[in-house]
């Protein structure tokens, strides 16, 4: 199993908008993540102190084709509907990675 | 059981001694984090758009008292030894809530 913590920006305007949504993920895109080998995977939202808004994700993924399972899920339709709502509310990290729209985190520390 | 996911800024200059000393915490340090009935936890790192780097912390949290948990955990010595050094490396958000250190975000999505 790996660990994996990602951060994406959030239009302040899109704040409740995007909250609302999350709090009934349509059953196709979660299933779609399960199918992707992802586990425990939760978000949260944070104002850093250059005063814009960030998400910080967390999961944990249980295959063994990390890049795989992300191309099989940006091929389904249901998530692409579900991602052409959400990446207009959010902005991607001025310095992430080329390819990246969620910008990856180092793990420095773990404990069970 | 609730999901905490908290933000500290981390000076540029102790990133390697930081990991370095995160690759061996002290098992006494790791007996309390336990002792506190904190489970799965996790520590990354990222460079912000603002040229600044930061740490997020994932953990869950399995007790019934979240506050008094933390202040047992600050009366452990070793802990308090702990933080001495490791204190001086971070610095707090300007816009975290007063008494934090680490900054608390709010959980948005959760799938397991």
């Amino acid at each position: 199993m790996k660990r994996y913590a990602k951060v994406v920006g959030l239009r302040e305007d899109q704040i409740e908008e995007y909250k609302r949504i999350h709090r009934e993920v349509w059953p196709e895109v979660l299933r779609t993540i399960r199918d992707c080998n992802i586990r425990n995977y939760s978000i949260f939202l944070r104002r850093m102190p250059d005063g814009r808004w960030f998400l910080f994700s967390y999961y944990e993924y249980v295959g063994d084709d990390h890049e795989a399972d992300m191309a099989k899920m940006a091929r389904c339709p249901k998530t692409q509907e579900w991602w052409k709502i959400t990446d207009p509310m959010q902005f991607g990290l001025e310095n992430r990675a080329p390819g990246e729209w969620w910008a990856e985190c180092e793990e420095v520390f773990h404990t069970d």
